[in-house]
């Protein structure tokens, strides 16, 4: 599985502790947010990660987002807003487990602040194994598990009737937001690979990061 | 405010403890989903009190909404597919006081199974004591209460700008679940009542809900 | 109710907060332990906070003791070792409301660096509102309540069973433990109210306080 | 690892789970406390279950206790009372981990009740899994390790110090607890085996448990 990393400004000291989770469980990482070393002046919010996360996962560049704020609320609530993001938030091993069963989403959001104290790094190592450790989507409990899977399909096409498509999304998105994400390196890096989404991917190089070609 | 309670199939014996921990606060409460009367055949699942939720948010005739399900995951995600809403996963109280400060939602989610044990009731009444103490979007931790205040404002704009609006998503809808909601009386009930958006209500009224009137 | 609050080295910065949740309850609390003002060096560390916890509750000055360390399991098993001390951990309002229903305890000892982050003197505060709210030792659930109240009698009577005296633990209590909680002003001046047990407090202000009078 | 599993009634129905999440981490385990199947009449409170977890651990049967109730906090309590016994409360992963890092200890109380919800069961797998994964105090954080070990040797002392030795407790505990303890044909049969402390073991065969050899 190829997950990428989105931090946004109030947590990014956290973001080496969620790299090095992850990598514990032999998944490829693409860190794509903020790190420690960026400053809090013209930090990305959870308003331009959820972007980037809802971009990403449209364009079909990683199968994978995770993301966190403080509370993690705000990323979450950031993320939902576009089209093919089915994001949790998840605090413990439990949490990240029944996600995969019940909801076999494809993005989590991290409490990165609030109740992250000795050993916070511990416990998304421990949160991440659970996470990933389950084939998705097996359902649970069991007898509810093929109720699960029709919910899961009526959302995926829920979302798509729901949303306008994200072309259409970006193309409306307040100029800021868009001159702050595609200002951010690792991430236009990253819309440069190999997307599934070949249409998505050529809109965004062309009308987004012309400048940065 | 005026709150309204969805509660789906998995957790509608937990629906009498969530009524009476509001009406502890003094709040005024509409119990729209299932309750422990109900059986679960044919029972409302999170596809359908998320698509109520949003329904009711964006008619303007609650203020709140308060939902959820076996772990919160679900009612969030599909809360979240509609505009207008912006919800939180709440366990704590205080996730409650944060979700109120930082992110000044109009929807929590509960998880109603994972870790509901003894006095999750009390639990209940906690984290509403907490979710309605202080004045909604003041921000936290302070330095940072106008990037939140911000952010808020931007979100509202991206949900209306990432979604098509509420009667456009009514009319393509799947029809099954367009009818199993449009057929719990006490949900269109609350319709009736007097909505914000009457544009949007007279919409519902005459296109899904002739059979009913 | 008359209550103690006794910090060691690890968690030293977060006195202020237990001190200021505890007075927003109207309880009387007398500070006796670190406070951030202290330098780590010669700290004292839950061996001496749990030892200073079954002292003060032998001798009958203070009603109730909050204590706690990094995780609250080190002040929880130090201050078990001594007679009359009935120590719950405590993390949230509702193992709070049901310690003090259930087990009806004179000692708290709480998590003071794990899972502290944003807001954890908020959780302090909800955590104590529910502690004293209502009578202790009513019972929960509510049919296992005289199941309960037998249970606690018993626990006291086992309490001075299998402890040795507090005059002789102290008498063989390693003499630097000795030496460094009788250095410490705010817990001998503590010492030298009045307390209920006159026997036992003459004993120690004869023998360990003597070069403090 | 000889790992002793002593529920107590009010939670016997969580039995299976712990003693299936320990066989998973590979370890022996022995239950000897209310299984499932028990009634509720002159069910083990945790007065006994407490007591029963001293007498093992000072005879030297097991490596280690597992017990708990509705909260956890009786047992604790409970077992806490007797020399030589080391117990936390622990509720998570992360709780089990620093436990075994900082403390040591040689019992945990489990909560069994408060929180426990769906995958409950699961919960209780994770939180062993980690409590076993790495050798015993190695200190945490780092910088505090020495402390912390020398902390861990001063309680032992302490323990021996403040408590009467075991073969006295037994002497004067009330008659009906011990008639009840020594009825439970699974904990005698443990008592039968292979013991560390052959003075005490002998004690308790010659004394206790006459009628039922």
């Amino acid at each position: 599985m190829k997950i990428a990393v989105i931090n946004e400004v109030s947590a990014r000291d956290k973001n080496a502790y969620i790299i090095s989770a992850i990598k514990k469980c032999g998944h490829e990482v693409v860190n794509v947010g903020m790190t420690e070393k960026d400053s809090a002046e013209n930090g990305l919010t959870y308003i331009h990660t959820g972007f980037m996360a809802g971009i990403l996962l449209n364009v079909g560049v990683v199968d994978f987002v995770v993301g966190g704020c403080g509370t993690g609320q705000g990323f979450l609530i950031s993320a939902m807003q576009y089209p093919e993001v089915f994001c949790g938030l998840i605090e413990s091993s439990l949490d990240a487990w029944l996600f995969s069963q019940i909801n076999g989403g494809n993005c989590i959001s991290l409490a990165l602040n609030k109740g992250f104290g000795w050993a916070g790094d511990k416990n998304l190592e421990y949160l991440f194994e659970k996470l990933f450790v389950d084939e998705l989507g097996l359902g649970y409990p069991k007898e509810r598990s093929e109720s699960q899977r029709l919910s899961r399909m009526t959302l995926k096409n829920i979302s798509q009737s729901a949303h306008k498509p994200m072309e259409e999304i970006l193309s409306i998105m307040d100029k800021s937001i868009i001159k702050a994400i595609f200002a951010h390196k690792p991430f236009t890096d990253l819309i440069k690979a190999n997307c599934k989404n070949k249409v998505l991917q050529n809109i965004i190089l062309n009308n987004y990061m012309r400048g940065n070609l």
